[in-house]
């Protein structure tokens, strides 16, 4: 058993490590170290306390120094700074930040939780005093003040990830003209293109406005404003920016002291979370994970991860063998009225990978339609085409999403397959959930995916219909086509097709839709069954056309 | 491939069965036999729509025999009942219920899905008109319009399983003070005693008036109003009376074919839901089916159960062996603000087959506790104390109890065990979790227990402990003990326990309580290591305590 354990970094994994050891053994000591001023706070919680949705700051501060001394006995030193490793002797140099004393001190195991800087690419006007990162306390005092000060009218958030997008709502919470702009085609890059778009136009029409696809190259100052120059050589006008395009693992401690760093460009950890030296174990941002489903080597900075690392490090270092398997990107996000979220691993991802997969889109209602309050979700399964394995999951919707993708996150992890979905007996009552869950309803479409019972296909390959060679077969009611139809298809209502099979050529190949890819699925087995061999449905039907092309 | 399927019952198991077999054959002939006016109605909806709560009475009419025949060419008959069943000659005979005319019809494949009855003993009064029963449309219109036209103020409901819940919510909504008789000492059967307490506790705030372990002896007249009697002696007057004390099994047909019942007196089916006689599948409620956890035979009646054996017996029916592997009891009620839910067995069934198990209470918010919204859940977890599986999972609580029973229930099917939930990355982000989700927290705290970090005290030892031998231990802040505490209990906060010790007696038992669980560990834990061996931490802590004792 180790005599002292030193931490680094006082926050999510740091905390985390500091509180499990002490209820492992009341005896080490334990000396956690921060160079900020504030400990174990809620990262997550900033953007909404900028937002005021989070009223009382304090409510941010999960744990004070002090109380994580009364309680759990450990020294905590903020504003002091972890500057050296000294591997041989076992040491790590500290600087005192407010007398700039520096020191020594021994230990046994040493834990680095040191977390993440938010990227600040070396571009003209990111040092203006407008343009902000968000991370930590300081940080959101900064923006808090700026906003309740200032009164800006109009906010660039850079960077179409989770903490943009609170950054955006929260902001314009507060009454702020907010313009989005996204490197990438799409926000939110866990999601695939499609499911962004849902996510896209919920932002739109909350007056959001998005540049994606489109870069920032500089921040010019003119007539007291701000200029966000893009590469597509657009500008936006604007009060502040807040700079949110990712984070880098802060690494230079341990890159310093020779530790192993991973080829994504964390800290490399074994399965026991120990660096390449033993006695040095790193946990949260900082470091680089096994990504569960790909076996790839990733960063995935996310607070869940981290607390649990800092379980799993602390009870290692207490000779209770605990191995962390790896991460799979679990995410969720509000944003407005929408929420979205994923697990596993994305379409594009696969794409890139060249792996096998499978994909359906279902559309299935929070809970009993007839229950009110009813409102649904697109979800959006990607499964193994040899075994049924779901490799990944995604929804965009409401009330609801984030249960599904908790049951999806689950089969990830418990490497179930689209069979085992089918099967699930979660709770249902009509306030709640369906006789046939949203889940189970995912697994059954892509369960008839894979036994051949009809064949899908996808958004995508509309662009290029050879319209001698494919129908595009509308089979929704007549008033459904007033909201607007796929170009060139011809409209069959669902229960008309059967008495209307003479009017189609067998020859021809047939893609079939309806509102979501229900019904297309019911029209495909009429026509399957009739002497049309190359039929398809539409997957996730002329709702996720639409949310694409809007 | 059968040419033609017959199928007993309109509704859950009967409507999904004739949908699935339409898509996976066109041609097969496809009858659909019910008794009553209508099919494919929502069941579970009906107690809403009493409540007014689903206004529209055609909501509760999923399909429609027309739409059923137009969309998928099912052969649909109404007020057709099944009265006999010649398996030589593989022939239904069956009563048009409005001509009074019997025929026949004979089929390949037989599907009895004709649902369950509700219990009516035969007690003194039961038929008065007064005397309710709910399970389809024209139950729903008569209790509806007497309470649209008679404005009853008083009901009684017989019976607190789910059905029952919810009507004394839907009565109690439409302004008429509802009494709760029950004969078990507890309401929700499903649940453990102490789970039910807050169910209890719940409804009595919420003015109900709950007379438990009390059964009816019979209804009376007197002065225009009803006298409901109970076994204690005590009388409540009333205006109406709502039975629900379970259902039976409608075997009579199955029965009289000479079809075998199992031992919980339902049809008794195979893994591919055929009875005695292959040719006749049965499903839903009047089977019985294996207890995923026990591998007992047990009857489940619930509609996931039901919608799901439909679509496996369509797709033996059509040649695709499909398996049912069991019923967990997954199950969900709203009543009033709460939610309760449970999945697996409970501890009660364990203790009475004398299984080994382990029993852990944690109580947890639904969402980070910094974001305005969050509120408690308390989740008892049942695991096997050898490996760890998951038996069984209890909630009460209010928004997010739903997620969290469908992880569980997942879990369960699935096999796995605590440290599989220790595991789990669900998606985190202040409004739907916490980085250490509520299903995370349940599997570190038994997680802890079968690791022999602490040992679990229960509320039901607390009756009868021995002052000289046993210390009761609160180590809340003084503050929290004017809420209340129990009786002989001395206070030391947890913060000035390390400082305290010297005054406390190592050769003692301690059984140490907070509000919840979680400080009590924590103190436990310094117990333990400073030379304390015989430490117990209160599961649940105060909050079930004095849920129980209220
Ligand atoms: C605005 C925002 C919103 C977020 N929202 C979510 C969300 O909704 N869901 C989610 O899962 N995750 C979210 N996260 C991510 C989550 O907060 C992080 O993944 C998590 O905090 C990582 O934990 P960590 O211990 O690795 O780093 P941190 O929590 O950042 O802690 C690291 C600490 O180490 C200190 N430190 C660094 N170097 C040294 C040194 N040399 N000496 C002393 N101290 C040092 C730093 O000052 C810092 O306080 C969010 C993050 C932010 C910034
Ligand atoms: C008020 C209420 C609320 C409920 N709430 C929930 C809930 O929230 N969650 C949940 O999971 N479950 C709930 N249930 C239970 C659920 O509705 C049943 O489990 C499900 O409907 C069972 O399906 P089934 O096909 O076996 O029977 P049913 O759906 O009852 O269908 C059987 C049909 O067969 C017909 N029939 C019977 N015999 C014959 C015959 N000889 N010939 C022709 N027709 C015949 C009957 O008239 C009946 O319409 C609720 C039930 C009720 C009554
Ligand atoms: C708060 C913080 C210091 C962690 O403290 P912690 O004591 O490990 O966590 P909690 O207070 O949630 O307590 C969890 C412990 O209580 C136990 N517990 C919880 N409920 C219990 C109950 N009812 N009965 C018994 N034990 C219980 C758990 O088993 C766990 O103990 P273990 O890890 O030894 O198994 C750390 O998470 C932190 O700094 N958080 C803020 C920063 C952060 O996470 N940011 C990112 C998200 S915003
Ligand atoms: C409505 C009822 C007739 C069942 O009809 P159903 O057609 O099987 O069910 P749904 O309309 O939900 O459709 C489900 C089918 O659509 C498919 N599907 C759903 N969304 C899809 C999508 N987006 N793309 C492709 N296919 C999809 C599913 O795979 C499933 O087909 P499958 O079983 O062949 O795999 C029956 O459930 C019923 O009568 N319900 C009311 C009674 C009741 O259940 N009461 C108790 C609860 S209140």
């Amino acid at each position: 058993m180790p005599k002292k354990v030193v931490i680094v970094g006082g926050v999510a994994g740091g905390a985390s490590t500091a509180a499990r050891l002490r209820r492992m053994d009341e005896d080490i000591e334990i000396i956690m170290l921060e160079k900020g001023k504030h400990i174990s706070f809620a990262n997550c919680g900033l953007p909404y306390h900028i937002g005021e949705v989070i009223k009382e700051r304090e409510k941010l501060l999960v744990q004070t120094p002090q109380s994580m001394e009364e309680r759990f006995d450990i020294d905590v030193r903020i504003q002091h700074e972890a500057v050296k490793i000294n591997r041989e002797a076992k040491v790590v140099e500290i600087k005192d930040l407010q007398s700039g004393e520096v020191y020594q001190e021994s230990y046994d195991k040493l834990v680095l939780s040191p977390g993440a800087e938010p990227i600040k690419p070396p571009l003209p006007g990111l040092d203006l005093p407008e343009v902000f990162t968000l991370r930590n306390i300081p940080d959101t005092d900064k923006i808090k003040n700026f906003v309740d000060e200032k009164k800006p009218s109009r906010a660039v958030v850079v960077g179409g990830g989770f903490i943009g997008l609170e950054m955006a709502e929260n902001l314009h919470e507060r009454g702020i003209e907010v313009s989005v702009v996204e490197m990438m085609d799409q926000l939110m890059g866990s999601l695939d293109y499609e499911m962004a778009a849902m996510l896209h136009n919920h932002l739109r029409t909350k007056g959001i406005d998005l540049h994606l696809g489109d870069g920032i190259t500089a921040v010019e100052e003119a007539d007291g404003r701000k200029i966000v120059k893009l590469q597509s050589g657009r500008t936006v006008k604007t009060d502040l920016v807040i700079l949110s395009i990712g984070v880098n693992p802060r690494t230079e401690l341990a890159e310093e002291a020779g530790l192993e760093i991973g080829s994504s460009k964390g800290i490399k950890v074994n399965e026991y979370l120990q660096t390449s030296d033993p006695s040095i174990y790193a946990i949260g941002d900082a470091i680089e994970v096994k990504d569960l489903v790909t076996d790839r080597s990733v960063r995935i900075p996310l607070a869940g991860p981290a607390n649990k690392q800092g379980r799993i490090a602390a009870d290692n270092i207490c000779g209770r063998k605990e191995t962390y398997k790896g991460t799979q990107g679990t995410s969720i996000a509000k944003a407005f009225d929408l929420t979205i979220a994923s697990t596993g691993v994305s379409e594009k991802t696969l794409k890139d990978l060249k792996w096998d997969y499978q994909v359906v889109h279902t559309n299935s209602n929070n809970h009993a339609g007839y229950y009110p309050g009813a409102v649904p979700m697109m979800i959006k399964l990607i499964f193994a085409p040899d075994n049924g394995r779901i490799l990944g999951a995604q929804i965009a919707g409401y009330d609801g999403v984030d249960k599904r993708i908790d049951v999806l996150a689950t089969a990830v992890r418990q490497e179930m397959d689209i069979y085992d979905l089918q099967e699930l007996e979660l709770a249902y009552a009509p306030p709640f959930g369906s006789a046939k869950d949203p889940v189970n309803m995912a697994g059954f479409a892509a369960g008839n995916i894979l036994n051949g019972l009809v064949e899908p296909a996808y958004w995508q390959e509309l662009e290029n219909i050879d319209p001698e060679q494919t129908v595009i077969l509308d089979i929704r009611e007549e008033v459904e086509t007033q909201l607007g139809s796929i170009d060139n298809s011809i409209n069959i209502p669902l229960n008309d097709l059967r008495d209307n099979l003479d009017q189609l050529d067998p020859q021809k190949e047939y893609i079939v839709y309806c509102a979501i890819g229900l019904r297309g699925y019911i029209a495909a087995r009429i026509l399957n069954q009739n002497g049309f061999s190359k039929v398809r449905n539409l997957s996730g039907g002329y709702k996720l056309y639409k949310a694409v092309k809007d």
